[in-house]
Protein backbone atom coordinates (compact mmCIF):
# COMPACT_ATOMS: atom_id res chain seq x y z
CA UNK A 1 0.00 0.00 0.00
CA UNK A 2 2.61 2.92 0.79
CA UNK A 3 3.71 4.74 -2.66
CA UNK A 4 6.94 5.63 -2.56
CA UNK A 5 8.58 8.66 -4.65
CA UNK A 6 11.97 8.98 -4.58
CA UNK A 7 14.08 12.51 -5.63
CA UNK A 8 17.29 11.37 -6.52
CA UNK A 9 20.76 13.23 -7.97
CA UNK A 10 20.44 12.70 -11.69
CA UNK A 11 24.19 12.01 -12.28
CA UNK A 12 23.12 8.75 -9.77
CA UNK A 13 24.26 5.80 -11.96
CA UNK A 14 21.44 3.53 -13.02
CA UNK A 15 22.25 0.32 -10.97
CA UNK A 16 22.34 2.79 -7.93
CA UNK A 17 18.99 4.00 -8.39
CA UNK A 18 17.58 0.80 -8.77
CA UNK A 19 19.57 0.26 -5.55
CA UNK A 20 18.19 2.60 -3.58
CA UNK A 21 14.38 1.75 -4.65
CA UNK A 22 15.17 -1.92 -4.19
CA UNK A 23 16.66 -0.99 -0.67
CA UNK A 24 13.57 1.43 0.06
CA UNK A 25 11.23 -1.17 -0.46
CA UNK A 26 13.64 -4.09 1.49
CA UNK A 27 12.90 -1.63 4.63
CA UNK A 28 9.62 -1.01 4.19
CA UNK A 29 9.19 -4.89 4.17
CA UNK A 30 11.27 -5.58 7.23
CA UNK A 31 10.30 -2.78 9.26
CA UNK A 32 6.42 -2.67 8.57
CA UNK A 33 5.78 -5.95 7.24
CA UNK A 34 4.26 -4.76 4.15
CA UNK A 35 4.14 -7.89 1.53
CA UNK A 36 7.23 -8.23 -0.58
CA UNK A 37 4.77 -7.85 -3.41
CA UNK A 38 2.85 -4.19 -1.85
CA UNK A 39 5.61 -2.41 -4.18
CA UNK A 40 5.01 0.80 -5.97
CA UNK A 41 7.69 3.66 -6.39
CA UNK A 42 7.90 6.69 -8.67
CA UNK A 43 11.93 7.40 -9.43
CA UNK A 44 12.60 11.62 -10.09
CA UNK A 45 16.52 12.20 -11.09
CA UNK A 46 16.96 15.40 -10.63
CA UNK A 47 19.43 18.00 -11.73
CA UNK A 48 21.30 19.88 -9.19
CA UNK A 49 18.87 23.09 -9.26
CA UNK A 50 16.19 20.61 -9.22
CA UNK A 51 16.52 19.81 -5.62
CA UNK A 52 17.57 22.26 -2.90
CA UNK A 53 18.49 20.86 0.85
CA UNK A 54 19.17 22.65 3.86
CA UNK A 55 23.21 22.51 3.89
CA UNK A 56 23.18 22.20 7.64
CA UNK A 57 19.64 21.54 9.41
CA UNK A 58 19.24 20.31 13.16
CA UNK A 59 23.21 20.18 13.19
CA UNK A 60 22.86 17.35 10.86
CA UNK A 61 25.03 18.56 7.56
CA UNK A 62 23.92 17.51 4.15
CA UNK A 63 26.18 17.19 1.00
CA UNK A 64 24.45 17.91 -2.55
CA UNK A 65 24.22 14.05 -3.10
CA UNK A 66 20.99 14.21 -1.13
CA UNK A 67 17.89 11.86 -1.89
CA UNK A 68 14.26 12.61 -0.90
CA UNK A 69 11.87 9.84 -0.19
CA UNK A 70 8.13 10.58 0.76
CA UNK A 71 6.13 7.86 1.58
CA UNK A 72 2.50 8.22 1.52
CA UNK A 73 1.09 4.87 4.04
CA UNK A 74 -1.87 3.72 5.62
CA UNK A 75 -1.61 5.20 9.43
CA UNK A 76 1.22 3.44 11.46
CA UNK A 77 2.04 3.98 15.08
CA UNK A 78 5.02 6.17 16.50
CA UNK A 79 7.26 3.23 17.31
CA UNK A 80 6.86 1.43 13.35
CA UNK A 81 7.76 4.54 11.87
CA UNK A 82 10.95 5.08 13.99
CA UNK A 83 11.83 1.70 13.06
CA UNK A 84 11.33 2.60 9.33
CA UNK A 85 13.14 5.70 9.29
CA UNK A 86 16.23 3.73 10.71
CA UNK A 87 15.97 0.89 8.41
CA UNK A 88 15.84 2.97 5.34
CA UNK A 89 18.79 5.07 6.25
CA UNK A 90 20.77 2.22 7.31
CA UNK A 91 19.95 -0.09 4.50
CA UNK A 92 20.78 2.96 1.95
CA UNK A 93 24.07 3.92 3.56
CA UNK A 94 25.81 0.60 4.20
CA UNK A 95 25.05 -0.59 0.40
CA UNK A 96 25.07 2.83 -1.44
CA UNK A 97 27.18 6.03 -1.63
CA UNK A 98 24.63 7.71 -0.55
CA UNK A 99 25.09 8.85 3.63
CA UNK A 100 22.73 8.61 6.37
CA UNK A 101 22.69 12.04 7.34
CA UNK A 102 21.61 12.53 3.19
CA UNK A 103 18.64 10.59 3.50
CA UNK A 104 15.52 12.56 3.83
CA UNK A 105 12.32 10.90 4.33
CA UNK A 106 8.98 12.51 4.70
CA UNK A 107 5.12 10.32 5.61
CA UNK A 108 1.97 11.20 4.71
CA UNK A 109 -0.24 9.18 6.27
CA UNK A 110 -4.04 8.08 4.61
CA UNK A 111 -6.56 6.09 5.08
CA UNK A 112 -6.50 2.61 3.46
CA UNK A 113 -10.05 3.19 2.02
CA UNK A 114 -7.91 5.91 -0.14
CA UNK A 115 -6.43 3.30 -2.27
CA UNK A 116 -6.99 1.50 -5.17
CA UNK A 117 -4.61 -1.08 -6.55
CA UNK A 118 -6.18 -1.77 -10.13
CA UNK A 119 -9.49 -2.13 -11.37
CA UNK A 120 -11.27 0.80 -10.09
CA UNK A 121 -12.00 -1.10 -6.67
CA UNK A 122 -10.59 0.47 -3.28
CA UNK A 123 -9.79 -3.42 -2.10
CA UNK A 124 -8.83 -1.58 1.54
CA UNK A 125 -12.17 -0.44 2.05
CA UNK B 1 -10.13 21.41 -5.36
CA UNK B 2 -8.67 18.18 -5.97
CA UNK B 3 -5.15 18.24 -7.52
CA UNK B 4 -4.21 15.43 -9.82
CA UNK B 5 -0.90 13.97 -10.21
CA UNK B 6 -0.62 11.57 -13.07
CA UNK B 7 2.48 9.26 -13.68
CA UNK B 8 2.49 7.20 -17.14
CA UNK B 9 5.35 5.47 -19.26
CA UNK B 10 6.90 7.59 -21.27
CA UNK B 11 6.23 5.78 -23.90
CA UNK B 12 2.79 6.83 -24.37
CA UNK B 13 1.83 8.52 -27.55
CA UNK B 14 1.12 12.23 -26.70
CA UNK B 15 -2.81 11.83 -28.15
CA UNK B 16 -3.22 9.11 -25.07
CA UNK B 17 -1.22 11.13 -22.42
CA UNK B 18 -3.90 13.50 -22.84
CA UNK B 19 -6.89 11.44 -23.60
CA UNK B 20 -5.98 9.53 -19.56
CA UNK B 21 -5.67 13.61 -17.92
CA UNK B 22 -8.99 13.92 -19.54
CA UNK B 23 -11.04 10.85 -18.57
CA UNK B 24 -9.35 11.31 -14.98
CA UNK B 25 -11.27 14.95 -14.84
CA UNK B 26 -14.18 13.72 -16.60
CA UNK B 27 -14.49 10.78 -13.82
CA UNK B 28 -13.81 13.77 -11.07
CA UNK B 29 -16.78 15.63 -12.26
CA UNK B 30 -19.12 12.60 -12.91
CA UNK B 31 -18.25 10.73 -9.62
CA UNK B 32 -17.65 13.94 -6.97
CA UNK B 33 -19.39 16.22 -9.35
CA UNK B 34 -16.91 18.91 -9.02
CA UNK B 35 -17.27 21.89 -11.31
CA UNK B 36 -15.68 21.45 -14.92
CA UNK B 37 -13.56 24.07 -14.33
CA UNK B 38 -12.23 22.86 -10.84
CA UNK B 39 -8.97 21.70 -13.32
CA UNK B 40 -5.68 21.18 -12.05
CA UNK B 41 -3.43 18.02 -12.90
CA UNK B 42 0.32 17.66 -13.55
CA UNK B 43 1.41 14.74 -15.94
CA UNK B 44 5.05 13.09 -15.15
CA UNK B 45 6.06 11.01 -18.33
CA UNK B 46 7.81 7.78 -16.43
CA UNK B 47 10.81 5.98 -18.26
CA UNK B 48 10.81 2.41 -17.52
CA UNK B 49 13.13 2.37 -14.67
CA UNK B 50 10.98 5.03 -13.02
CA UNK B 51 8.08 3.67 -12.08
CA UNK B 52 7.94 0.53 -10.72
CA UNK B 53 4.90 -1.56 -9.82
CA UNK B 54 4.31 -5.24 -8.06
CA UNK B 55 3.69 -7.76 -10.93
CA UNK B 56 0.98 -9.19 -8.68
CA UNK B 57 -0.19 -7.85 -5.72
CA UNK B 58 -4.05 -9.10 -4.15
CA UNK B 59 -4.34 -11.25 -6.96
CA UNK B 60 -4.53 -7.97 -9.67
CA UNK B 61 -1.46 -7.85 -12.20
CA UNK B 62 -0.09 -5.41 -13.39
CA UNK B 63 1.77 -5.44 -17.12
CA UNK B 64 4.42 -2.37 -17.17
CA UNK B 65 2.10 -0.33 -18.74
CA UNK B 66 0.86 1.15 -15.25
CA UNK B 67 -0.60 4.82 -14.86
CA UNK B 68 -0.39 5.55 -10.98
CA UNK B 69 -2.86 8.87 -10.25
CA UNK B 70 -2.45 10.41 -7.29
CA UNK B 71 -5.17 12.72 -6.13
CA UNK B 72 -5.33 14.98 -3.35
CA UNK B 73 -8.58 16.38 -2.75
CA UNK B 74 -11.19 17.82 0.03
CA UNK B 75 -12.09 14.90 2.15
CA UNK B 76 -14.96 12.59 0.82
CA UNK B 77 -17.16 9.74 2.25
CA UNK B 78 -16.10 6.48 1.28
CA UNK B 79 -19.01 5.80 -1.25
CA UNK B 80 -18.18 8.73 -3.34
CA UNK B 81 -14.45 7.54 -2.68
CA UNK B 82 -15.37 3.99 -4.55
CA UNK B 83 -17.75 5.91 -7.00
CA UNK B 84 -14.42 7.90 -8.21
CA UNK B 85 -12.08 4.99 -8.49
CA UNK B 86 -14.74 2.99 -10.55
CA UNK B 87 -15.22 5.37 -12.52
CA UNK B 88 -11.54 6.70 -13.33
CA UNK B 89 -10.81 3.04 -14.19
CA UNK B 90 -13.85 2.43 -16.10
CA UNK B 91 -13.37 5.62 -18.51
CA UNK B 92 -9.69 4.66 -18.88
CA UNK B 93 -9.99 1.31 -19.82
CA UNK B 94 -12.83 2.09 -22.08
CA UNK B 95 -11.25 4.69 -24.06
CA UNK B 96 -7.75 3.64 -23.82
CA UNK B 97 -5.01 1.25 -24.62
CA UNK B 98 -4.42 0.99 -20.84
CA UNK B 99 -6.37 -1.85 -19.12
CA UNK B 100 -8.54 -1.55 -15.89
CA UNK B 101 -5.97 -3.74 -13.57
CA UNK B 102 -3.18 -0.98 -14.37
CA UNK B 103 -4.98 1.83 -13.05
CA UNK B 104 -3.00 2.30 -9.40
CA UNK B 105 -4.64 5.20 -7.50
CA UNK B 106 -4.06 7.16 -4.16
CA UNK B 107 -6.03 9.34 -2.45
CA UNK B 108 -4.74 12.28 -0.01
CA UNK B 109 -7.45 13.87 1.45
CA UNK B 110 -6.92 17.68 2.80
CA UNK B 111 -8.70 19.88 4.60
CA UNK B 112 -10.51 23.12 2.08
CA UNK B 113 -8.66 25.79 3.82
CA UNK B 114 -5.36 23.94 2.59
CA UNK B 115 -5.93 25.29 -0.87
CA UNK B 116 -5.22 28.69 -2.62
CA UNK B 117 -6.37 29.25 -6.51
CA UNK B 118 -4.91 32.55 -7.19
CA UNK B 119 -3.71 35.56 -5.87
CA UNK B 120 -2.77 34.55 -2.79
CA UNK B 121 -6.45 33.50 -1.04
CA UNK B 122 -7.62 30.73 0.68
CA UNK B 123 -10.98 30.94 -1.34
CA UNK B 124 -12.23 28.08 0.86
CA UNK B 125 -11.21 28.89 4.33
CA UNK C 1 10.01 20.68 7.99
CA UNK C 2 7.97 22.12 5.29
CA UNK C 3 8.76 19.76 1.86
CA UNK C 4 8.23 22.13 -1.04
CA UNK C 5 6.98 20.81 -4.42
CA UNK C 6 7.18 23.45 -7.07
CA UNK C 7 5.69 23.27 -10.84
CA UNK C 8 7.13 25.36 -13.20
CA UNK C 9 6.72 25.98 -16.48
CA UNK C 10 9.75 24.26 -18.56
CA UNK C 11 10.07 27.07 -20.37
CA UNK C 12 10.79 29.61 -17.73
CA UNK C 13 14.48 30.52 -17.37
CA UNK C 14 16.87 28.93 -14.92
CA UNK C 15 17.44 32.48 -12.74
CA UNK C 16 13.19 33.05 -12.32
CA UNK C 17 13.35 29.34 -11.38
CA UNK C 18 15.91 30.03 -8.67
CA UNK C 19 14.11 33.40 -7.80
CA UNK C 20 10.46 31.17 -7.68
CA UNK C 21 12.31 28.71 -4.83
CA UNK C 22 14.10 31.35 -3.15
CA UNK C 23 10.91 33.79 -2.70
CA UNK C 24 8.98 30.44 -1.25
CA UNK C 25 11.26 29.56 1.67
CA UNK C 26 11.32 33.27 2.05
CA UNK C 27 7.52 33.02 2.69
CA UNK C 28 7.84 30.21 4.91
CA UNK C 29 9.84 31.65 7.00
CA UNK C 30 8.07 34.90 7.32
CA UNK C 31 4.88 33.47 7.60
CA UNK C 32 5.63 30.65 9.57
CA UNK C 33 8.55 31.76 11.34
CA UNK C 34 10.51 28.44 10.42
CA UNK C 35 13.94 28.24 10.82
CA UNK C 36 15.86 30.02 7.60
CA UNK C 37 17.86 26.55 7.65
CA UNK C 38 14.35 24.43 7.29
CA UNK C 39 14.56 24.01 3.00
CA UNK C 40 13.67 21.42 1.56
CA UNK C 41 12.13 21.61 -2.16
CA UNK C 42 12.05 19.60 -5.59
CA UNK C 43 11.44 21.99 -8.60
CA UNK C 44 9.82 20.23 -11.86
CA UNK C 45 10.36 21.97 -15.01
CA UNK C 46 6.78 21.06 -17.02
CA UNK C 47 6.66 21.22 -20.86
CA UNK C 48 3.03 22.52 -21.21
CA UNK C 49 1.17 19.55 -21.89
CA UNK C 50 2.16 18.61 -18.70
CA UNK C 51 0.60 20.72 -16.33
CA UNK C 52 -3.51 21.57 -16.93
CA UNK C 53 -4.78 24.21 -14.97
CA UNK C 54 -8.37 25.77 -15.18
CA UNK C 55 -8.49 28.69 -17.88
CA UNK C 56 -10.39 29.85 -14.98
CA UNK C 57 -11.67 28.90 -12.19
CA UNK C 58 -13.66 31.00 -8.94
CA UNK C 59 -13.51 34.12 -11.04
CA UNK C 60 -9.90 34.00 -11.53
CA UNK C 61 -7.81 33.78 -14.56
CA UNK C 62 -5.28 31.42 -15.22
CA UNK C 63 -2.50 31.70 -18.10
CA UNK C 64 -0.97 29.17 -19.29
CA UNK C 65 2.41 30.50 -17.11
CA UNK C 66 1.16 29.08 -14.00
CA UNK C 67 2.86 27.83 -10.83
CA UNK C 68 1.40 24.90 -8.64
CA UNK C 69 3.10 24.64 -5.00
CA UNK C 70 2.39 21.96 -3.16
CA UNK C 71 3.90 22.04 0.37
CA UNK C 72 3.85 19.13 3.01
CA UNK C 73 4.37 20.33 6.57
CA UNK C 74 3.33 19.76 10.12
CA UNK C 75 -0.40 21.11 10.80
CA UNK C 76 -0.57 24.86 11.21
CA UNK C 77 -3.65 27.39 12.45
CA UNK C 78 -6.14 28.79 10.03
CA UNK C 79 -4.57 32.43 10.13
CA UNK C 80 -0.87 31.45 10.00
CA UNK C 81 -2.24 29.46 6.51
CA UNK C 82 -3.52 32.73 4.79
CA UNK C 83 -0.79 34.43 5.77
CA UNK C 84 1.50 32.19 3.69
CA UNK C 85 -0.41 31.97 0.65
CA UNK C 86 -0.55 35.53 0.55
CA UNK C 87 3.16 36.27 1.59
CA UNK C 88 4.01 33.09 -1.32
CA UNK C 89 1.21 35.46 -3.89
CA UNK C 90 3.26 38.60 -2.91
CA UNK C 91 6.36 37.68 -3.40
CA UNK C 92 6.04 35.56 -6.43
CA UNK C 93 4.62 38.71 -8.10
CA UNK C 94 6.91 41.29 -7.00
CA UNK C 95 9.60 40.24 -8.06
CA UNK C 96 9.34 37.26 -11.17
CA UNK C 97 7.08 37.62 -14.26
CA UNK C 98 4.65 35.42 -12.75
CA UNK C 99 1.33 36.88 -12.03
CA UNK C 100 -0.25 36.41 -8.51
CA UNK C 101 -3.75 34.89 -10.12
CA UNK C 102 -1.36 32.22 -11.62
CA UNK C 103 0.27 31.18 -8.44
CA UNK C 104 -1.73 28.03 -7.33
CA UNK C 105 -1.29 26.79 -3.90
CA UNK C 106 -2.26 23.31 -2.23
CA UNK C 107 -1.06 22.41 1.60
CA UNK C 108 -0.97 18.84 3.04
CA UNK C 109 -0.30 18.78 6.68
CA UNK C 110 1.41 15.90 7.92
CA UNK C 111 2.49 15.17 12.17
CA UNK C 112 6.04 16.24 13.08
CA UNK C 113 6.56 12.81 13.66
CA UNK C 114 6.45 11.55 10.17
CA UNK C 115 9.67 13.61 9.26
CA UNK C 116 13.51 12.24 9.20
CA UNK C 117 16.49 15.58 8.48
CA UNK C 118 19.23 12.62 8.16
CA UNK C 119 20.45 9.28 10.03
CA UNK C 120 17.52 8.09 10.38
CA UNK C 121 16.36 9.63 13.33
CA UNK C 122 12.77 11.36 13.62
CA UNK C 123 14.16 14.39 15.00
CA UNK C 124 10.73 15.68 15.90
CA UNK C 125 8.95 12.56 17.70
Amino acid sequence: MPLVRIDIPSDTPSATVRQVADLVHKALVSSLNIPVADRFQTITRRASDEMVCAEEFLGIAHSPNVLVIQIVLAPRNGELKKALFSAIATEIADHTPFKAQDVIINLIETAKENWSFGNGIAQFA
